[in-house]
């Protein structure tokens, strides 16, 4: 699943134009005439999944609506370097005016699907999914999170008003007033909207003794050994869901799913992408 | 010079905290009253150059205009894992609601500064200049192109509107058309703002030789050797400023450097970011 | 918990004052001169629940930012008609150009407060809670959930992105597809954020049980008899949520309660509002 | 006459989508598949008269330009329950997320069509027309009004920019400077665009006289005795236009219409709508 | 009367800064440092009527809240060349980015309060007034509006939403439906607001009689002799008002307002606006 | 060349369009019913160059698409009195409902095309440009600009972001921090980013002579006498481009550019813009 709200991707283009083109292309308006027609391909310089097919297919559309933009891969196929995942003709000027931020977007959203991939195999045969995190870039946490959602990750809360996730600092404010983690489970269940679920942080099996017996929906292990995850894991089966969190690397994941936590979100994916090399080639 | 709009900062950040809280952040509105007060700082947990410290304070200041936001360094300053950078303070609850997309920003921006730095570091005594590209995030220009400069690296042309760049396929548009690389320096020349440089990409020698009869401002050399680089920026010299480009790296920078060219631009400052990890620490 | 978030309040005086006084108040700028002073009270005419007292304070601001606004009473005080809740002051001319804006929103507002209190009384001594739904004025969904709240109502999800809800057009968009209400409850947990809850809209018992099966996080009783909706309420209890919903009145809402129900939606509070008669009343 | 700006209209739409839908419709997202196709009817539950044929249109629009909606009715229709006033059809997935939306609009605008036609009813064969006020939903005046004017009712001035209303505080203000209301009709005169009409409120006989004297287009008689309201007319025919106000209900407004007065506004046409049931019935 | 609203006013320096100043005064931020001050003065070089005074302090107050400006006349005043009007004073490099600005906005709006005070001068002792009209420059109306009030002006209906206005066209298209004058007044009396006037454009004294019978509120008399508005005015005078229109110049207009007729609409004023050459002088 | 980027097209026409009928166009609504047709050309009174052919197209298929909106002329046309532009047909509605704004846009444009020409003519022979400057209308900068391009002006830099030019008091800060002209050049090529050229203003011979040691790429040349530019031209000439400015008139002009100068930049172009009088002519 990675839908991009439609009144948003229009949002999102027309700010990234306004943004590269406030008064138009001064190079392509110099030089190339209107009657001169190109085609181009996108092709990968190496191995990765692709993202962001929609988001190129808008940016062209939203430059000249003339442009023909064909998809040969969805958003999540895998593709190897050198293959064609989409070609754009017509107009040459109108190309040249919106390939930048054609691949601006396709590049970021591409290396997030790649990364969010390989760390979903990591984890192939565990029980356990992949999520990202609330650490996208501003404006652009729609397109992360269809990246993500295109590796074949999941997509966590989207936003602090559409779920409860109660933190360290929220729990040593609560701490100061005198609740313990039961208390401060009940007092975030009687005061959020009754559909919202409530999730807390812990980082001690003792703390998560205590939050549970608050019955929260998921409790979130912060950086906890192997060991202390996996009782914890066990400790909650059942009776809520478990998400590891805390400097996830490739290397340490699939140790952490075989604990048998539920969840592991890794801020990573999106904090720190790796622009996935597309070039776009025109073809003579 | 790293100068952000305060009119641009400010559609950023109410971008940013719209898109993140949308109706208000349900888990501190539901337990932390609003008289707890805190105080935390902004803490690397690796060594780094520093940039967004405005951005992050404008966060706080429209999330809560009574938080007390203090840097202790300015944008550019390099740090140590472990010193503190800004500290802020007063309504714990607004904190909470603000912390993660000062983060968010700040983590981002450093990241370019660091690496930016990294690569001035690499040129260090020759009188080559580092640039960025139009790589960006899209609607994050400005904060990508500030934080480049914070770290030591100037910045390019800033969007399709500003300068007249000339790369290969506006060329092959051209020759197709029957000009050569003189007469499309001179078309372009004509056609474009006066008060505009004129920057032609070239791959070879012969083109160098080619488009200097135009009299650009810049010739861009895309992806030659560093013996062409060489011939080219001792062509070039007194004439037009050179500007090497093409997958440069932390290990090939510094021998482009000394080949003579002028300038040496770098996608990958803000195409693939790693974000530096600062943490927010609450004070006890 | 009637957070409204401050940027979203700001969108909505702006947008309000903007759509009043597109080019001033011809009346006021013609009669009244400046220097002229006045205060005034907002006085209802009748008892019932206030909301919007900080809307109004936003209003009065940002048409002029020298009026004084006192605010007498909180949002979801219950006051009588005569009563003075809140007291502008300053210069006439400018309280002349808010105050229809700002009753406007207070009477709304207070109007929903009201009825929905009068649900809350309804069901004094019972376990459940009264929700709102999505069925609030477009622009305002903000202000009339605020409002919800003031009047000891809960919030149910505020959008479609930030919940599961499937109704029963989804169901039969599924069983077409040959799934049974286990199997959707299923896929939907499948397929949505892991943070999310699920609930899912029956009009049987039977298919009451048929979704248990699934174990969703809520169940919502559509148009059931009270014989139903008791039993439905002892099949779920300790395994999810009951919601009934369908055509709740001020007459039946007490009835729904006792047969057990968690949660009752009621679409009147939001849907026909009867405006509180509030006046603003000039002192000599 | 019930034109909607187009302009406008995209405005709400775009708006009241983008607060329901801000990141997809997690439900239909989740369990819909593209390829289901499905048409639906809109059912009116109670008789009463069509409003917003338009904008619902417009609002399926939006979501998914392929729909294809088909109105039965026009504004301004009336209508009897179980009749199908529009249906909509096309893929399933975008009917469901966009027909709360559409039904809210329909709903709200159908309930003050409604009402405004029982007033319009109520005053029948004399010479009186029913009028809005400004006390509407803020960021839905166009509509509230169209709405209105589908019902057999007529506008008012739109805002505060586009008439001359004198209310008793104005006059307040004006008689502390030594004005009688002759006076500070002429000054509104003086200082008004010409073209624009001069209204007066007054609440006793002797202040219409005193009023009359300054030639105002229209007076409005304030909480008049109904005899006091048929000196008034009385007074002003063929003079100026009169205008009764103040807490107007079915039951009173016919006989108000019988002094002869010109006019008559009901706030509560906007302020306190009864949103007409209506269903969306998915065909088999 | 030349009152600005605070929101439009807002969104038109906003809207002016943002487009001279995307990303920055790259001139200023690389030369001149925060820490010099200067004073300036804003100096006419010749006489005229200035207006904008309040737009100049909004944009220096945008760019920077801590410079200090200081006006010396008001809008509407009559200055002589040389004469100081405002001071600003603060960063210099805050007065740098908003000079041009500011003189572009007073600059026009000077300009156009001294053509309106040179009409209104060429009418004195007659009892006409002279009035704008729609041909303002688009997304300016306001600004240009004020500016003729500042010159002694007075304003015609602002849009198209706010007044009737029958032209040429309108009776065409109603004539060939079989309407007379009379009848079309009539007409668009019975459609639009209540408190709304109806004006209709006449060419010949004929049609001025015809369009009396409707008893429209303004005749509009286009392009016609001297002596057919003399009589015109005198058959309309006591019925309604009546308006010249069509090329009129500070050579005709007196002759046009001693025919007695009540305004005189003048599209120049605007749509042909000579700057008033306005300095702005740094002072040693 | 005259391009203008349709996102900042389509947001220009929706302001104005926002700006001159925020709720519909009442006379029209009330008059003309929707199947009357109509036709009707553009026709300028006097001889003049056209610009904004393309804004009145888009003005026409924003408020219609249905509209057909012919040109017989492009911009830069020159044409006669009397010579039909363009022609649009059909809903004659929705004609008058976009005819001020389409006619306010075109006169302006064409107003400004028709002035630059005349400057163009005075200098033919030369081999001097004439440019525009920032003096433009708030707002609408890219069609000013836009329109000296089509009457074969060159535009000088868009904003203060996309250019360096040093003025007298960016010299005047910093002659008192000590620098000399050739030391300000330096310090501006320095800091400003290398694609951008950087001019400087002077007003005499000695300060040409000091600027042009620091190599900048333009020298502007303010209100210097003949003689003076002449030998300054000379100077600079195979070193740097010249530009004359200050109060240039038609009468002025070609003397200015037969001293050798480069450029003229003309501040009246688009400050003080005598619109080209265009009528719409309805055809029978």
């Amino acid at each position: 699943m990675s839908f991009i709200d439609p009144i948003e991707l229009d949002r999102i283009v027309e700010m990234a134009l306004q943004e590269d083109m406030p008064a138009g292309d001064v190079t392509t308006d110099s030089l190339v005439p209107p009657h001169v027609r190109a085609s181009a391909s996108f092709v990968p310089r190496k191995s990765g999944v692709i993202a962001g097919i929609g988001v190129a297919r808008a940016v062209f559309g939203k430059v000249d609506e003339s442009l023909d933009f064909t998809a040969h891969v969805a958003d999540g196929d895998a593709v190897q370097g050198g293959e064609t995942v989409a070609t754009i003709s017509g107009s040459m000027a109108s190309i040249l005016r919106a390939e930048r931020i054609a691949l601006n977007f396709m590049q970021r959203m591409s290396g997030i699907a790649t990364m969010t991939a390989q760390f979903v195999a990591a984890v192939e045969g565990t029980n356990t999914a992949i999520l990202d995190t609330r650490k996208t870039v501003p404006g652009l946490r729609s397109l992360d999170k269809a990246a993500v959602a295109a590796g074949g990750g999941r997509n966590h809360r989207r936003d602090l008003s559409d779920g409860v996730l109660i933190k360290d600092n929220h729990i040593a404010a609560m701490q100061a007033e005198g609740l313990n983690l039961q208390q401060i489970v009940e007092q975030a269940r009687a005061a959020a909207p009754p559909a919202m679920k409530i999730e807390i942080e812990v980082e001690t099996l003792e703390a998560v003794q205590e939050a549970l017996a608050g019955e929260p929906d998921i409790i979130m292990l912060d950086n906890m050994s192997l060991d202390d995850m996996r009782r914890a894991a066990d400790l909650c089966r059942g009776k809520c869901l478990t998400e590891a969190s805390g400097n996830v690397t490739l290397e340490t994941v699939r140790g952490i799913a075989k604990t048998g936590v539920d969840l592991i979100s890794v801020g990573a994916l999106t904090h720190s992408v790796h622009a996935l090399d597309i070039g776009l080639d025109y073809n003579d």
